[in-house]
Formats: structure tokens, C-alpha cells, sequence
């Protein structure tokens, strides 16, 4: 049987692996066109995965390595009867600590510091009316799977009151209170962070609309660590030039990288990260355990042990 | 009475002092050389505050709007029989906040990422292998007051080991560890963050010093939250250099506002916040109802219901 590595694996997870009897892990640079036909597991994905998913004859299973799958065909996926799971579960703290940081850097005037420090300005009367504590003030959470529910966490921690969008509105952990997703924009009007870990779908591409931004009163922060294609960009860039927001911190874009001409780079509201909130250095261990503990499980039943992917609902 | 208010007072708390009788609300504009000589309190201090300590008959209390009394001259005040009280208490929360931000910033690698946004670059393979989450970092506190009992609080909610630092080596609480203030090179060399909010007193004037950052181990991030000339801060900038330390964040200086000629401006490494790590909005009602009440003790009792600084100690 054969593995077709596309996420980097260490050398001590490559010996783990090694111990399952005849199984041959392939690099990219091994795939021969007649080999890319033999794949049974693919680890990652990348540039050359749909070739071989096109191409492959005995394909089982893709463990991705990311926790969204929505860049994969997942109408393709059901009907070859290959099986999809994702890593998540690994992100759900990495993605809280970065939202801290986001909403911390607002409040306690240090995304404006930094700006200033870029120029060696002293603002510090400036900035002294402006700050807070996060006490009391209220953060919307759109998605209260675990990674809305760990940034809930987090925040409940601070004293931040917080409300979870979800789809059918029943009572999640860590949410003060839950609102179904077409109920949100008179919630939102009230919040003073509004935070997007939802999935992509087709109910969710472009769900931050001119509409949804307009609802707004001027004083909100918006941070998206979800995915790009949830957010209408040229809206959100209009409302943050027409103060329907009050600032932005932004780890996910449309379209990735984030274009070098792209206004949102140097807009001073605006805090913007590459796309690294779920990272961090044991990434790559983690993400292996699920790999080897699906892969196992699938050798000795056909059967997944974790984050199995629903191909129709698309997570 | 007469009350010299250097700090500014809102209408509101006007109107709350209006109630204590005989009692002269008086403003710097209105003072008058006759003036100076009857002034029985002072809240806040600036430049005025000197003369009139100078030449006041009958200065009873001054009520500084800080946590640090370091600006005074204490032995004067010994002398004179003035009682001081400081506004500790209402920073901690706000100090504990920034201090979050600061580590997070570092540890998600926002820091770099704002720094790269200056320049329209997307850098997220770079900085992904560099990132990390708090859990089982280690911070060293330098001061186990309350302001430290709150930073540490909040570290250790993110599962931080603290270990705090005093004079007397005793345990405190939200510390797992506490040590003596003369063995700490051993404990800061396996930190991964060094944090200072210790009291500025002839002890701990330049405690950070070349000695100090000599023996770090070159991954530790540095943090003053405390006072500026607790910190030689040509060491700092040598220790920075020459890669004693991984980083800074540094919201107080030896000079404020920091020089504009500061080589700590353009440091990639260095996070610079101008002296607002204990500000919020609130902060003048809250130093305010500490005026108010021991005002009210004083005129009852010729005693401080709160925060009197120990003149000789000098916090």
C-alpha cells in the first residue's frame, strides 16, 4: 500500500509509520505516473492531490491537515467513495490565544503604539482616552464548534460576555447566549467584537456582506480567523473607510497570499496576519497523530477513528 | 480647606466634593503666591506640586493619581508630616491586560506579522515554525504585589508556570514559585518570560543591568511594566544586540517621552508602548472615589483609610 505524503513528515514520525507492514510512504518527487494510479492514503494535499485524486485507482482515504476542506471537491470525494478527514481539534487553542491577542492589541491601544512606534511617536495622551478593559464588553462569535467554543473560553475568562451564531440556536458551552444565523444582525449592532470561525460553504461564502456591515454602529472590531471567501472584501474595505467598523484584524483573505496592491495592507485600523492563527511549532505532531491513528483504524476496519468529514455538509 | 486638584476632576466628582463642607476645590490657574501657603490636600502632582510642598503651613495629605510614588521626594514629605497615598489596586486589571497582549503578541507572531504588514509582505511560511501557544512557558514576575498577583492570575489561566520574585522569597498567591530577589539568574535563565513590576526604590534602580541580561540564555522576551530606571537601558539595547534576548516590550522608560533618537524605536524585536499599560477609561472615577475616601477618613479620624505609602520604604 502507498502513502503519498504532501504534508512534511519528521524522521521519527517517518519511523512510526514504518512499522506498518507493507506500507510505502511516497514523496512528491517519487510520483511517477504509474505509481500516482497505486495511492491508497494521501497525507496533505496541495498542487499535485487532485491530479492524483483524478488519476488514482485505489484511492481510500485523505487525511488534509487543515481543520476548513473546503479546496477540496468534495462532490468528486463521494462519488469515488474516497474518505476525508481533517485535524481539527488542534487548532482550537492556538486560534483562541490569537483572538486574545487581536482584541487585547485594540483595547489596550497597542496595534495604535505600534503604528506610532513606526515613526518614534510618543501618543500616549492620545491613546489614554481610548483604551479599555475587556470587562463586560461583548464579543458574537459566528460558529460554536470547538474553535468558536475554545475563543469563547478565552473570553468568558476576561469577563467578556459572549453570544455564538450558529444554525439551530440551541445553548453551547462557554456561550453566555446562542442565536440562530438569521438572528444575528440586531445582536451584532450590540457586540464590540465580531468574530467569524465558520466554515466555508456555499451558506457561508460572502456571508459578511454590504448588508451585514451596513447593520453595524460604528464602534465593532471584526476579526476573521475562519476563511476569506466568508467576507465580501470590497465591503469590508468600504466599511472600514466609512466607520460602519471601528477596526479589523484579519488572518484569512479571499485570495491568498493577500495581493501586494491590496488597500487593506496599510489601511491604520487594520491588523493583518499571514494566515498562522492555528499555527504553532508542534503543528506537524500533531496533526501525524490523527494521520496514524486514521490510518490504523482504517487498516483494521475501513472505518476512520476521527474527524471524519461529512462530504454533503462540507465539515 | 483648601483642595489643589493637579489631576483632573469631572463634574460629576466636582459635585460629589461640593458636599464635604468648608471645603475649596482650588485649580493650578487659580493659584496665587498667598494661595500656595493654604493648601491642605493635593490630588495629583505635576511640576506645581513641589513649590506648593515647599511653601505650604499647613499640607496635610497629598493624593497621587499613581500606583509609583517614586516622583516624590519622600524624605521631604517625612519631614514635613505630609501623609501620601498612592492609587494602587485600580491597575491591576488594566497592566495585567497589556501584559497578555505583549506575551501573545511575541508567542503568536503578531508582532512580526505588523511589523511585515508595514511593508505589504506576507510572511506566514516564515513565521509559522516560530510560533507557539502559553501553555507550559514560564514567566519570572519581578514584584508580587498586586498588580504581579494579577499579571500572574491571568498567565496562569493560560496554564504559564510564574514564578515570582520579592524580597522576602515567601509564597504568594497565582505564584506556583517565589524566590528571594537575590537568586534570580538561575530562575531567569530557564524563563521564557521576564517580567518587571517592581516599585522604583534605590534597590531597584538599574536592577536590570548588564550582569542581569548576561546570563539569560538569548530566547527570553523582556517586559517593563514597572518603572523606566529599573532597567540600564544601555544594557537593554546591548543585550538586545547581541541576542541575550529574543525581545521587548517596554511601556516605561529611564527618559519620557522616549527620545526620539532612541535606537529602541527602530528595533525590529521591540514592542514600544508610551507609559499606558495601566489606563482605561474609568481610570479618573477610580482614582477619584480613593480621594474621596480618604478625604472623608482625614477629616473623621486625621487618618488614611487607604493605599498610605510607607515614606520610608517609598510604596
Amino acid at each position: 500500500m502507498n502513502l503519498l505524503a504532501l504534508f512534511e513528515i519528521s524522521d521519527q514520525n517517518l519511523n512510526r509509520l514504518a512499522q506498518i507492514p507493507n506500507l510505502t510512504v511516497i514523496k512528491p518527487d517519487d510520483l511517477t505516473p504509474t505509481l500516482m494510479t497505486k495511492i491508497d492514503f494521501i497525507y496533505g494535499w496541495g498542487a499535485v492531490g487532485p491530479r492524483v485524486l483524478e488519476q488514482s485507482k485505489q484511492l481510500k482515504f485523505i487525511q488534509a491537515y487543515s481543520a476548513g476542506v473546503d479546496y477540496f471537491s468534495l462532490d468528486q470525494l463521494a462519488q469515488k467513495r474516497v474518505l476525508l478527514a481533517n485535524v481539527s481539534g488542534i487548532h482550537g487553542e492556538p486560534i483562541a490565544e490569537t483572538v486574545l491577542a487581536y482584541v487585547l492589541d485594540f483595547t489596550r491601544g497597542i496595534h495604535a503604539a505600534e503604528r506610532a512606534q513606526t515613526q518614534s511617536k510618543w501618543v500616549g495622551d492620545e491613546l489614554r482616552p481610548t483604551i479599555s478593559t475587556l470587562a463586560d464588553q461583548k464579543a458574537v462569535i459566528f460558529g460554536t464548534g470547538h474553535i468558536g467554543q475554545q475563543i469563547a473560553k478565552r473570553l468568558q475568562q476576561f469577563s467578556v460576555k459572549t453570544v455564538g451564531v450558529n444554525r439551530h440556536g440551541h445553548p453551547v458551552d462557554y456561550f453566555d447566549q446562542v442565536t440562530k444565523d438569521d438572528h444575528t444582525l440586531d445582536v451584532v449592532r450590540q457586540a464590540d467584537f465580531i468574530i467569524n470561525i465558520m466554515p466555508l460553504t456555499t451558506a457561508t461564502r460572502h456571508f459578511f456582506d454590504d448588508r451585514f456591515f451596513s447593520a453595524l454602529a460604528g464602534h465593532q472590531i471584526f476579526i476573521n480567523v475562519g476563511r476569506g471567501p466568508s467576507v465580501d472584501t470590497s465591503a469590508l474595505i468600504h466599511a472600514l473607510d466609512n466607520h460602519q467598523l471601528a477596526g479589523a484584524a484579519l488572518d484569512v483573505f479571499e485570495q491568498e497570499p493577500l495581493p501586494a496592491d491590496s488597500p487593506l495592507w496599510s489601511m491604520a485600523n487594520v491588523l493583518i496576519t499571514p494566515h498562522i492563527s492555528g499555527g504553532f511549532k508542534e503543528y506537524g505532531d500533531e496533526a501525524f497523530d490523527i494521520l496514524m491513528l486514521n490510518l490504523q483504524t482504517y487498516l483494521k476496519s475501513g472505518k476512520l477513528a476521527k474527524n471524519e468529514v461529512n462530504l454533503k455538509a462540507g465539515y
